[in-house]
């Protein structure tokens, strides 16, 4: 029996695809990345899981799991190699369990983000993760990303979502860990180990996820004000009034609002006269467990105070849902608005808080000094010290021009970044894009340990080889 | 020169300890594990311990790491044989920075957990780790066992509340892990695989915590129950009623209070009448970041709704910071009362929050039929479905034949544990004490990489060895 006879008589002729039907998984979903593969295979069980990556290791078969094929930075594309794998997890999609004395379900890893948020809607319970591709992204790759998104500064990343996991090593076994434990002191934290590592140390097929109440309202309040140090003292004072009820605190420059309603003019900009034109906006969630009303009122106190100490300029305070969701509703476009505008040169980047303000403004000047009249789109979610700090051409540049200068761009960005201690992939992870970079800002100390584990739990590297870090066996 | 004076030479000689001197170090604080070093070194700086480890590493001498000393499962004592050395972090008790922007402070490992938390509280921030032995344990103690505690519910365990750290490796060497980030996706996480690993991969010499902002205002309340059924109702209905806000969720069964009232007799029961003899208690923490009135209101709204509901049979909400805490006080008196009763055979347990009442239904019913007239004294955070499900001899049992028959009711309790798929160490660890019962009760695939790791990362086996599992290199 040939190789694609083998993998039939695992996962079934039906699951093994190649030829026009295989490119959608070969090429991610912006086209940045592309490769080729042996085939696509798509196993109906952790057990055929099991089997599949039993038979690579025994073919020397590199494996790419692939969830929604949403990753941002080429994690989940093969090299143009043809040797390898591509492992869709797509028929692993069930809700195994939703336990709600408990706060937990158990889903497989194919199960689409979207179709989790729902699961745990239904049953009244939030799962908070929340991101823009959660209408296609499956919650294995989240999970294998570690992603972030806009809940994190209350409900924390991914990885802070999982109490269990069903892992298929590299070597095919199955690691039985779909625990529903909020407190479970024996022995290492394999959980984490595999949360976060892309696919190169073995691949999630399920997880217990932990649910949280689903809140009794919501309310949003976008500000204006004069600078990033008074965003990072706004986010002080909104952390004591609120506590635990501030669910979203997203930092926006001005352009970026323009920008929106420039290109989507049926979206309006919610201040007039001078509180329109101010450089920097604030956009706070609240999520109340009491009503709609007391949210606003907590609003009206803690922003009034505000106000009153001039750390705010101005603030519009939604009055209902329908409002609320049109101030998240400006936010959310502001990448749309970016891509109507031309290409642009993207950072998914983080600083601690307290270094956001001068890592705005030194590298900002970094930019003008030697690239005068480039555009700063700057974005993020400021709760977490994440900022999308992306560069767009201006009126002084061509896309080309721009373009030519992207690894000058991001040299500069990432080397401020590092300079203020922070990481040059926050959220998005590193894949392909990253991967070389590691080693010129991260400890190499880490970097050993990193290639220690790699080489250690995928000794033959046929776990999604060439992401992340390679091991010295490659 | 003979070993102690290279050490000597290392870290000093007043920081190299014998005889008299070091029995406190070698005998754990309950008095269940002791054992002999070749010495207590007592390093002052990460350097020195990176440097006391390159040493042991160089003369295969065992390291056994200890902070206060307050492991509740022999983590910190070495064995018998004379030739370990015990490294105490008691020096390194520096509070380096503390952030109030960012919300994080870096301290070193031998910080006493209390001094932690009122350095946070000195700059109006929350650091809610808490626990017994807050006035002794360290914080690198505390991160080494991944402690757990009342706040678990609301903050997470200790590892939840970590962001970066500094580790000396098996190596001696140091990796620079003190991050301030939130987020952070470039690698592989090796701060969860040192947090929870109880030395035996590495040293733990700072951390970089996170810290909250301090509630204004916090509530108690203490509720009577007929069954665990209606206390997970209960918890339920509260985490629904006061979201985040709810930071303590504490069930004590009846004779738990009455053995802290007839022991402390100045102390007394809340209740009177019929529901000062109820079965079940819940004792409930609001954290409230309004002012206590609205605590105080929001109590009286959920709570009345679940007495009319009849989930709750009768409530006691703290009219003021007093009550509260002599709420807490007598919560907190059960393993002093205990004590005063006699010895006790104890369970640090957790199970899905779902299980937990047919978890103590049958778990007292597989005693009783054993051994007729023992006495379950069960109390714990409900909502970490963590138990301490303690055993006492009652009327029927002589202390003798109690502790005669421990390793029969660590049989019964521990297979009823695994029954309802929990855990046989929810926040304790397992140090020498769980550490034979792991391949019991542990899935073997993550016995095998629990093996692996400490194989990989510690291949001589120097690293608290002995302790959590023994790598095929022992």
């Amino acid at each position: 029996m040939d190789q694609l006879g083998e993998l039939a008589a695992l996962v079934g002729a039906a699951n093994v695809i190649t030829g026009d039907d295989a490119q959608g998984y070969l090429t991610d979903w912006r086209g940045r990345y592309s490769g080729s593969a042996l085939a696509v295979v798509r196993p109906g069980s952790t057990q055929e899981v099991a089997d599949v990556v039993k038979w690579c290791g025994r073919h020397q078969v590199p494996i790419v799991p692939q969830g929604g094929n949403t990753s941002l930075c080429g994690a989940a594309t093969p090299d143009d190699s043809g040797h390898a794998l591509v492992l869709s997890l797509g028929r692993l999609n069930s809700v195994r369990e939703v336990d709600t004395d408990n706060d937990t379900m158990v889903v497989e890893a194919g199960c689409i983000l979207q179709t989790v948020q729902q699961t745990a809607r239904d049953v009244d319970r939030l799962f908070p993760l929340s991101l823009a591709a959660e209408g296609s992204c499956t919650i294995g790759g989240n999970l294998a990303c570690n992603a972030g998104g806009t809940q994190v500064l209350r409900y924390g990343n991914a990885r802070d979502l999982v109490l269990g996991l069903e892992v298929v090593t590299a070597q095919g076994e199955i690691w039985h860990g779909l625990r529903g434990l909020r407190k479970d002191n024996t022995g290492y934290d394999l959980r984490d180990l595999f949360i976060g590592s892309e696919g190169t140390l073995g691949i999630i097929t399920a997880a217990t996820l932990k649910l949280f109440p689903l809140p009794v309202a919501q309310c949003t309040a976008l500000v204006g004000l004069q600078s990033v140090e008074a965003a990072v003292s706004l986010l002080s004072i909104a952390r004591k009034g609120f506590g635990p009820a501030l669910t979203g605190f997203e930092l926006i420059a001005g352009n970026c609002l323009h920008l929106v309603t420039h290109h989507f003019p049926q979206q309006r900009m919610p201040f007039d006269g001078p509180s329109a034109a101010l450089p920097w906006y604030a956009l706070l969630e609240l999520s109340d467990s009491e009503s709609a009303d007391h949210a606003r009122e907590r609003f009206e106190t803690v922003v009034g105070d505000a106000i009153e100490a001039e750390v705010v300029v101005d603030a519009v305070i939604a009055e209902n849902i329908s409002q609320s969701k049109a101030l998240w509703h400006l936010r959310e476009s502001i990448p749309l608005a970016e891509k109507e505008q031309g290409k642009s040169i993207k950072h998914d980047v983080s600083v601690p808080v307290s270094s956001m303000a001068d890592f705005v403004r030194t590298t900002n000047e970094a930019i003008q000094s030697r690239f005068p009249g480039l555009e700063h789109v700057i974005f993020g979610h400021l709760g977490d010290g994440n900022l999308h700090y992306n560069i767009a051409r201006g009126t002084a540049f061509s896309e080309d021009d721009l373009l030519g200068q992207q690894e000058a761009i991001y040299d500069i960005v990432h080397r401020s970044v590092h300079h203020y201690h922070g990481s040059i992939s926050a959220e998005h992870g590193v894949g392909q894009l990253k991967r070389d970079l590691l080693d010129q800002f991260k400890d190499p100390v880490e970097m050993k340990l990193m290639r220690l584990l790699k080489q250690t739990l995928d000794p033959h590297g046929i776990m999604n080889p060439g992401k992340v870090v390679i091991s010295e066996a490659g």
